[in-house]
């Protein structure tokens, strides 16, 4: 299993990429080339649009690489997604891609391209409190697929998004079909308020009440409301979800921590 | 002239209700009704949802008004406003609706439905530095339409919005016709992350792609971005503009500051 690690959004610490390099070493079942725009840094971005596309788009082309980590979020992907799916190689289409958080962007676009995503930890998630854990999980399930990384509730076809990732790819070319699908969702360092009105955007989209279900993982890190909101997350989804038409599943075991779990899309996993 | 004031998003200051009731007693020009619902408080909103529904469309259904001035942002007409377009009394057509920000959410919707509607400064812009200069120039156009009180380059039919309150109506049913129209934004305590991601979601929408030209008001109080963006909100709009076909029309006159001018929806003013 040859692993590629690119970085569509922000750049990978070097002390993330050096810790990775060291578990996979120790592991011995696969190899990683961790792509050297993973480094790069311009303004916000790990190296200009033009850069990170070049990179993504070799390493999809590659028919060496079984799969595609992208090293973490932040924010960019939806930047370059478009031009990464124009004139697919065929190559693009025998590998898994790997990612969550801004990667989102990346998934529904690759996922409506027929190609086959997971929501999942990620390299830089290694140097979280716990991360060796985490990326272990990922490697694991890339290396061998292995059922106990996966998110532990899943039951047919499901998809995973940030929610305000969700948000602003909703009616942009990278949207994919929701019918039918348990899609689950979690935010981090988001205001209630926030997280109320994207719940408001998300649910009221025709696209997202062709969902089964919604499952709600972790929101971490929210940032104080001034005043008090009222209520909690899973309180505000539930109230969209009825407003909307949409069954409400109960928690979901993914989020923007060492725990976050894997989620194959479109599939029963 | 008789103003009537609600709050359908967070609760009104009453030492700016104070202070703008002093400046109409001044003026002598018109009446104001600040409704008791203004000072309402549950959670996050001024008042529950049935409250700060029942308060609006008391006055829109009444014909003594002949405006409804929105008492200031925050967050929250958006959970009532579906509510308040259905079965429209007669009255409600009658008068003109005042406000912006959150108000962004009835505005899209009111315009929608046939009714009249403005971007313009609130009742609780009173309380910022140089705010009785604004609120005077709301009132000096709901009572006299004064041509001095409109964005100054105003040339044939407009809309002002909130960029993240215009991104989170996009495929809603308050999202308005934009066809042909200047659409002016801004913003207000954001990352420029977040604007691009937004400006990314906005310019994505084929529904967007229809207006004649975008404009920028002011984008203030810029959150810190880490590492630097690389550009600037202006920046970040004309990439988006150029990216979408959209063209750009450069600097608007409005923001969530005591400068803020009004803006008529769909007409030259």
């Amino acid at each position: 299993m040859r692993i590629a690690v690119v970085a569509p959004s922000c750049t990978l610490k070097p002390e993330a990429a050096a810790a990775l390099r060291r578990i996979v070493e120790q592991r011995g079942d696969c190899e990683l080339a961790i792509h050297p725009q993973c480094f790069l840094s311009s303004g916000h971005f790990a190296g200009p649009d033009e850069a990170r596309l070049a990179a993504l788009r070799e390493v999809m082309a590659d028919p060496s690489f079984d799969a595609v980590w992208f090293a973490r979020g932040g924010y960019g992907s939806n930047r370059i997604a478009d031009a990464a799916l124009v004139e697919l190689p065929e190559a693009a289409r025998t590998k898994v891609y790997l990612g969550y958080s801004d990667a989102g962007f990346l998934h529904g676009g690759l996922h409506k391209a027929g190609l086959e995503v997971a929501w999942g930890p990620m390299p830089q998630d290694v140097v979280r409190e716990g991360g060796e854990a985490a990326v272990t999980r990922a490697l694991d399930w890339l290396v061998r697929r292995d059922p106990s990384t996966l998110e532990p509730a899943l039951n047919g076809p499901a998809m995973a998004f940030n929610l305000t990732v969700l948000s602003n790819l909703l009616g942009t070319p990278l949207e994919p079909d929701f019918t039918g699908v348990d899609l689950l969702i979690e935010d981090v360092s988001e205001h209630l308020y926030r997280i109320d009105r994207t719940m408001f955007h998300v649910a009221s989209s025709p696209a997202i009440r062709k969902v089964r279900q919604i499952r709600l993982g972790r929101v971490n890190d929210i940032l104080p409301n001034d005043p008090d909101f009222g209520g909690s997350a899973a309180d505000i989804v539930a109230h969209w979800c009825t407003r909307s038409g949409i069954a409400f599943g109960g928690a979901a075991d993914i989020g923007h921590d060492a725990a976050n779990r894997v989620v194959p899309f479109g599939r029963a996993g």
